[in-house]
């Protein structure tokens, strides 16, 4: 079969030149007599892949020098915990802000509170996670250790459209959705966190980007491999990392440097959405999208038919035509299109094509 | 370049098969149009390959009912912290005893005392870790929560030819470098986990084997992530697991299934092993390994050559002759041949043509 358009939501598309690539090198890398998965990750080749990685990716991001990138395990759910274990200690006060602003949020907030004494600063939960709070509205601790809060959610499909302004208090964002979709001030955040599975590559890679002042507050009921500074005094080979997940993710870096970085990918990815909210807005109400228009993400985009017993045909025809994983989650219903940065502008095409082909036969 | 003979302790060779499958199935597996590393963790294609992969390995060890089968993040290191965190409290006595018995065992003492009331019962750093306690040097207590020890240890290349009897007390089992080496009775350890990078696939990922009683004792302290009951109940899937590495694994497993299962392995391994050492025995102390002869491991034969004048031409000759990361771990000196389940015969053949005909030049 045909490569399909892939709109799932993570695990998600990867650009068909990096897996090209890891395909032709998958039983030799670069004249090694071997795959880059079977090599020590203290051996000479793998330790230039690494580094070549970071430094592909401190320049996609434009990363301060002040700054560690860690190439991790265990997901933004290990964050989750290690956030608040490692930075409470940052302000006398225990305290940390948080933002709740989707399903993500919501799980960092639930095991946040587990370690931190944390209060909520804005919770759209009442609205569905359909909305987001604006700037005027956040009222901050200045005493809080740290501000947490999630830029992209992936299920609602909202978007903060602004970075909060939190003074001295360190920024940490879970950026899983949406990091390198655009470019970004890394300076305004004290920590950047990332999952890999949709803008980086595989799953089992979480990137952190830390700022070096928020490393070495964690105390000493903290593991080991849940403390910063154990990963950014190894160059994240405290352990033997996901090491073949960290090559993927340098072909990615690669890839989107040799494409024009971060302000092309963020003419693109504007493009592609603005294009596909078009067609749901312009079609007459067949589709809709919950979302509030100033709170849209550019790289989920739920949208809902207008008769729920549609679904099942849109799905089925949609599968045949090549678009797949479209379904949305069970708790928005609906269709769902993650449109990431390996998305092709094609996808989107030959998605609202089908949409208004589809439409036109059930309207 | 051909294929090299990779002897590398870890991440490790691969079976060529196993590649070669990922190789053709990397921008579409079997008619889906993507690559697993693009599909989605809760989809049907991946999980079919998730639940072939662990009723693979459970048919392949033998896994009894009453065992769950955890695929996890973040190495045996993350384990050294789990293990004191989630079974400390299996008794009142709240303390573990553990073997000390290398690189890999002082690693898991380090951390383990953290968190856990530890003693020692056997220690065999005074002989530089060449030598393994008898079965009857160790006593146990009887009121602990539980036994920690290193079946093979990776870098003095030692391995327990017997499973420690603990009576009731739950043993606990590193065997990341032994895993699936040969048979083995589950049903005599309380928990077994196994970084995958040497006998099951690429970093990344780790695998537990536990027992269904060992699960639920962890408290309030623990992460969500660190928390086996958290993995337990939700099928190794309550955040995203590290897919790829897993379909690798599932990959690996089906082609030892294929290839006559773990007693046919043991029969390879045994006799890669001794015609190994009976190589380096033979060459009138041209080439010696510091193991104590009952403790040998058949997965890390670490040898020392009569003078170290000569590592960097071995290492230089080898490598030009494809046998590849021959270099030993600093502590030990010399050469270490890490031969893995997926080291073929005749590479072993080929090291030991190179030793005799290097010996003959250089002795």
């Amino acid at each position: 079969m045909a490569r399909v358009f892939n709109f799932g939501a993570g695990p998600a598309v990867l650009p068909v030149e990096v897996l090209e690539r890891a395909q032709a090198e998958m039983l030799d890398c670069d004249g090694t007599g071997m795959s880059v998965m079977e090599m020590s990750h203290r051996g000479k080749k793998f330790v230039s892949i690494a580094e070549k990685a970071e430094a592909d990716l401190r320049t996609l991001m434009g990363v301060p020098d002040n700054y560690k990138v860690l190439f991790l395990q265990g997901g933004a759910s290990s964050q989750f915990a290690m956030i608040p274990m490692n930075l409470k200690a940052l302000s006398s006060s225990g305290a940390a802000d948080y933002l709740n602003t989707g399903h993500w949020s919501e799980k960092a907030v639930a095991e946040g509170k587990r370690f931190v004494d944390l209060n909520l600063v804005a919770d759209t939960k009442p609205s569905k996670y359909t909305t987001l709070p604006s700037q005027g509205d956040l009222k901050f601790n200045p005493d809080a250790s740290y501000v947490h809060y999630t830029p992209n959610e992936t299920i609602a499909g909202v978007e903060f459209g602004y970075i909060p302004e939190t003074g001295s208090v360190p920024l940490v964002a879970d950026m899983s959705s949406t990091i390198l979709s655009r470019p970004v001030d890394v300076s305004k955040f004290g920590m950047i966190y990332a999952g890999a599975q949709k803008n980086i590559g595989p799953a089992g890679l979480t990137l952190v980007i830390i700022r070096d002042d928020l490393i070495g507050h964690a105390d000493a009921s903290v593991p080991a491999m849940f403390n910063y500074k154990t990963h950014a005094e190894n160059g994240s080979m405290y352990n033997t990392p996901p090491s073949y997940a960290w090559y993927i993710a340098g072909l990615v870096f690669e890839h989107l440097l040799a494409n024009g970085g971060l302000s092309k990918m963020a003419e693109i990815n504007e493009r592609k959405a603005k294009k596909l909210y078009a067609a749901i807005d312009g079609s007459d109400g067949f589709y809709r999208n919950p979302v509030d228009v100033n709170a849209r993400s550019w790289m989920n985009v739920p949208f809902i038919l207008k008769d729920d017993a549609l679904d099942k045909p849109f799905l089925a025809e949609s599968e045949k035509a090549g678009l797949a994983a479209l379904a949305g989650h069970r708790s928005v219903g609906g269709m769902r299109a993650s449109i990431y940065n390996a998305m092709p502008e094609a996808g989107v095409d030959a998605l609202i094509s089908f949409m208004q082909d589809f439409a036109q036969r059930h309207g």
